[in-house]
């Protein structure tokens, strides 16, 4: 069966995140002076084989502690769902 | 007020999406040989202050359009929740 693992990296509450006071300026130089906070994270989107959600959700959460996240300074969520097909 | 606001950017399907190639390479390497295909988009927090959820949408989409997204190569989703405070 295919499964479509949707990560969501962001950076730890308490570390300092550049690019998104990056962001929040560009906003207020719009002229979006309600902005308060921004913060930027990654999306990534992972099909993969598996034999069950469960599993597809074992395997791209050890991906996120292996390889797409840095667990000292990023948290991450993990949420699986059935795919027809990859695109 | 406050609403936050969950901003996904991610490549349109036709473009070409060599950081989401990069990874699937780091992740055979790995031994995940099961990952078939990766795509990689950002993930945007934006707090703000704003009259209505539906005025809070609106602004997040109109700030996708100006400045978070490339609209000829990215496709974003918003989604607007109350915020209790910032973080």
């Amino acid at each position: 069966m295919q499964y479509k693992a949707e990560i969501h990296v962001t950076l730890k509450r308490t570390v300092n995140d550049p690019q998104g006071l990056a962001i929040r300026g560009g906003l207020h130089s719009l002229g979006y002076e309600t902005v308060e906070t921004v913060r930027a994270g990654k999306f990534i989107e992972v099909w993969l084989e598996a034999e069950s959600s469960e599993e597809a959700e074992r395997q791209a959460e050890q991906m996120s502690d292996q390889l797409l996240a840095n667990p000292v300074i990023e948290d991450y969520t993990v949420s699986v769902t059935e795919a027809s097909n990859a695109i």
